[in-house]
């Protein structure tokens, strides 16, 4: 029985997925590095700022950190309950959660990879998606404590399987950011109507979570609103790359898209959302997508 | 006011488009290269199997053939009746559009290139999206007999325009197709349970037509149906490529992909769908998409 | 027997190649659009400098102009002798070789399509290489002509044939050199000594023209000596890339360089030399090759 | 001073360079997996087959073996004596190198990582390039024992310096040998003298070591001798991406490259020489390089 849960880390996506546990569970704890936002998050939703080492001492410990060695820092640092569950929603590196799930295992702590997507709004609203790596009967046993904040929530493999459906569904994302602004310039250097064109793209075979949502309401509208920071993407665009390369696989459109990425990030403005990646190709081709 | 209407090229595609013509007029006329199809289509849907020069003094003339070559050709060899609108549906060449649109025009002839989307289903029901370049006022003209069969119909530029969104859409159909391969790949040769990541992608920033439906319904169930050849999709990819070289632009990803699927198609077996490219692709990793 | 020579074009190759002309021939014509230069080569030189439609006249005509449309325009312009050789040293587009050379042909005019390499410096000294297309027995009559400025001279093929050998070779340059730069920051940013770095690669399998010469002399001297200009650069490798796509060919890695140095083009500040296209590589990676 | 040297690993490389030793030195130790290897080497150029424990006595030893894995191995099983220095001269990695160097410092052994270049006639001839990682007062020392087989000998940096340079050459040389592929099929469907454009390009500004050696020496007369094998050269340009990646750096063309090289490598025959990579693209082209 979950008795008390913890969530640590109150970023943008932590703070409202936490915000949910206190409807289903008696006990949240909750913890951040600038402790005023725990703090804040418990006059706000009820739940309790206390002490990280009193917080890993419930059966459920969620963490949203920015990377997985944030994570392990953390975890290396803490003495968990045994019998506790932590399930890291962080959008971390496989290889990391193979090493913390097993080690985890010999002090009888279960690790589950547990990256999500949606953004604020779904974390807002619940409804965020879940990709869960991990033994799955401790699937079985968490996915109450998930189903708080997440609507679709599916076990994808083993320990790692979670992270890496995030870092290729991130990659994915990257590869149709990039090619939809090669496509797009191309359509406006021959004088195409691009929001004509987006419509009809839209509803043909072409279209992506880019066409549909990020040149829309990103991009053309010129806005590029901070909620997914650039660095973030070249990490993942980074950590699904490791992946290719692990397996020994050839993956050329992958890798490409890697380096335009990585470019975009170490030439952008500080603060820059994923989608301003676009503002590098803009400036090879003096074309601003608008 | 438009009384006749003619449609050229029954193929899958204009079989099904020239259908729909009959319910809102009159006098349709049908041509194809292979006459027993036009005879068959006017038993079935009452048009009008009908000699090519007599076909062409129609107000309003439709054509869907393989490329724009086959276009040029034909109305190279024909005397097309003054005031005629040709709509021209192939998925073509955007140079070829203007030249057609310029040298058509004096002799009184209007020319709109009007490629579809939406495959024969779309075609069956009438709900194929149009994009159409050329000019505005003869656009508005021709628009009643494009409703017989499209839905979402958008005036995207002038000549030329409509091919260019076109190929355009069909190269990041290509780009998804290739790294929606590579991705995926990457994620088996991890022990990730592809359909649960197909589900969460879906639901994701990641998500695009191909991982909508040409992953699903034709890649990881194996059928591959023939319905959108892949020599068709390379011819299409390079008529992308095409547009981006006359503009003098870097498109890194678009070049790339045009690469690989030239490549795929040209080791690809006869009649290959265009999903079919992404067996170049197991060939070089022994993994098989399913 | 050749009696006459002319020489039409005196930019920074054309002026030290027609110097050799009057060590070997009685009459030497010259003629560039600024005439003045015509008249310091022929106080220079004892050359002839005269009017373009006399110059024409003679039996072997050189030319050497940025782009082969500059020559087409001229040779559109002109009555040229019957019975002439046209030898144009141009860096050329070979489809356009194959047109001049058709075309003139009707008129008694024979045309060799002759790109040189070996910069100034081979210019001046007469060690130039001639990559000739064209009609086997002409290059034959031709050959003495080009011998006073030429050293490794060959025929490679049908007209065009010396175009597309010089646009390879440039593309090739072009991947050389990105590589390079990409190679030798990843070693700078691990803290490697670049020059002795660059003594060990020059004596090893993965050396170029580019890690013996324009590494050390143009890039990591930081001087970027103007003597082929970027912008040139560029056209040629797409002048290779328009080779790649006519014959439908995948080339992936030949696509990938045209599109980093169409960017690095249009990046670039004006006059730049070739070697310079690094630059906008350091820009990415804030790592200087010096 | 140098009193006893061994040699471990007598490949192909090995024992040509081992066989250098005994001109110069006393006592010379070799051993080898195989033993009997050893043993033949003894015989022929007097050295001494010997216990691997014993060999790792000596006041240098040299290690010429596949992999850094092997190396590690190795000297993870052995008492190498205080005050040794390990010269590795495997083509491995940089990171292993650093990790080796720490850990055998501990134990007062130095370690220099020293991969060679120039082939069994360069180890033949004792013409060898040696680019040399690790401590410069080291390299100081082991000079003279690198002389036995070395001509050019280059001090590259700290710890890892050599392995890397040896990796980015073999990358540069993967990139020149796929590009000159793309380029020359481009050529040769264009009709064009490939032996007659190979000499042109050889004096101009595109040539490298793979237009200069294996293109006319392996592929062109399709000979593809086994001396240095494509899964090697695989390893190596991975070996030169993971350096791109850890230093957090955009390389298009390399990242393009190694995909390339491992897709052939992947659907290479057995035995294949690096050259034959190329293989691979005949095969999407159906144009042979002869």
């Amino acid at each position: 029985m979950i008795q008390t849960v913890a969530f640590i880390g109150l970023g943008a996506m932590g703070y409202r997925m936490a915000a949910h546990l206190p409807k289903h569970f008696d006990t949240v704890y909750v913890w951040n590095r600038s402790f005023e936002k725990a703090e804040q998050h418990a006059t706000e939703y009820g739940t309790q700022a206390i002490d990280l080492h009193q917080a890993v001492q419930a059966d459920i410990i969620f963490s949203c950190l920015p990377t997985s060695q944030d994570v392990k820092q953390l975890i290396d640092s803490l003495n968990i309950k045994a019998g506790a569950i932590w399930i890291d929603c962080t959008s971390g590196v496989p290889a990391a959660a193979k090493e913390l799930a097993m080690s985890l295992k010999q002090k009888d702590i279960e690790f589950l990879d547990a990256p999500v997507s949606g953004q604020t709004i779904g974390a807002e609203n619940a409804t965020l998606t879940i990709m869960v790596g991990g033994d799955a009967a401790v699937f079985d046993r968490a996915l109450p404590a998930m189903q708080t904040f997440g609507k679709l929530i599916k076990h994808v493999g083993d320990s790692g399987a979670g992270f890496a459906v995030k870092a290729v569904n991130n990659m994915l994302l990257a590869v149709n950011l990039w090619s939809v602004a090669e496509g797009f310039t191309t359509l406006k250097a021959h004088g195409v109507n691009l929001n004509q064109a987006l419509e009809c793209i839209n509803a043909s075979s072409g279209k992506s979570g880019v066409t549909e949502t990020a040149l829309p309401a990103r991009i053309l509208n010129r806005s590029f609103p901070l909620t997914f920071a650039l660095p973030l993407l070249a990490k993942d665009t980074g950590i699904a790359l490791d992946l290719v390369n692990e397996a020994k696989l050839p993956a050329p459109l992958l890798a490409l898209t890697q380096s335009l990425i990585q470019a975009a990030n170490l030439t952008a403005e500080p603060d820059s959302d994923f989608s301003a990646a676009v503002k590098m190709y803009e400036a090879w081709t003096k074309i601003i997508l608008e």
